[in-house]
């Protein structure tokens, strides 16, 4: 599929975040509540928002956790297996959206809190990718690929998903975790390989 | 060095620990103070004690981090990086016993109090060889070699320095940071390979 050819891919690592899901938005910050836009993410459909609420996973309390907009069709909290250590919560490792079975979570907001059965994951890494340039690569939604980091502390992530779409721009997603293993702190660089 | 053999090694994952050494021992427990052996660990000369401490990074603190035996030339204080977030402290990679220059950490143990100028590390990832073990498979103390890590979240680590002596026995350190970022708890497999 790809032949020898190496891609540079800038790499992001994102830290716990939430996303909401109108209804509870609602909850947490009051009825008519409107998300504010504090900064623009690589992604442009994506942005950080001036929000922040507090996480509750187990027995650990996570404050000022920011919510990432726009609204969804359902509430997610993204942490990392750090995070949940010592928690009595061991979440799955989901695609964003792929919700279904996942560990339940408790957030706060100025206006209400909310127990919710499911909604916790730890992030799978993934590559976001334009339609079009996937074309360019051969490569389609949902292939497999390895990605290298080059750094002090260099590290060949392998099952590494790609997620096309026509709206996205070319950028890798790690948590914190596996972030801090590969030396990067924010923003890196990594190839992709076969 | 290595041809095409693959050796499987056993993985373990180290959480946030401290080496003391014998004046800061009596500094934190009391003059003539003597480390209690709770544990065995995987190298036979080491243990984790009874004692536990607190640690202060900067602006954060850990509570109850355990004393590892035996008593050490210099005091080392092992975090990981997503330990350090919002810290202050960025601390260096850096093999164990290898603490000219790295960061400041405080100790705070149940008969006083240690400010040490430096001793605050993040593990850099290595391997434990018995020299008889070496011999066997052609490699040398400080040797360079990549461990792949077949998970549901699969890894390959490079750089990963081989240390050789005559009572160590066969496994890989980790920090949790990279034990997490290979879906590896606290105990797991990888293979050694070019």
């Amino acid at each position: 599929m790809w032949g020898k050819q190496k891609i540079k891919i800038p790499v992001e690592v994102s830290a716990r975040h939430c996303h909401l899901s109108k209804d509870d938005l609602e909850k947490l910050f009051g009825i008519g509540y409107e998300l504010k836009k504090l900064k623009q993410l690589s992604q442009p459909a994506d942005f950080a928002c001036e929000e922040i609420i507090d996480i509750i996973v187990g027995s650990k309390k996570f404050e000022k956790v920011r919510v990432v907009g726009p609204l969804r069709e359902q509430t997610q909290v993204e942490i990392s297996l750090t995070d949940a250590i010592g928690s009595g919560v061991i979440p799955q490792i989901r695609l964003s959206g792929d919700l279904n079975g996942t560990s339940p979570v408790t957030l706060v907001g100025p206006k209400g809190t909310l127990d919710l059965k499911e909604g916790l994951i730890v992030a799978k890494r993934h590559i976001h990718c334009a339609t079009e340039e996937a074309k360019k690569h051969k490569f389609k939604n949902g292939d497999i690929v390895s990605v290298e980091i080059k750094s002090d502390r260099p590290v060949i992530f392998e099952n590494v998903i790609l997620r096309v779409r026509d709206d996205y721009k070319l950028y890798m997603h790690l948590d914190t975790d596996e972030g801090n293993s590969a030396g990067i702190n924010k923003i890196g660089e990594g190839i992709i390989i076969l």
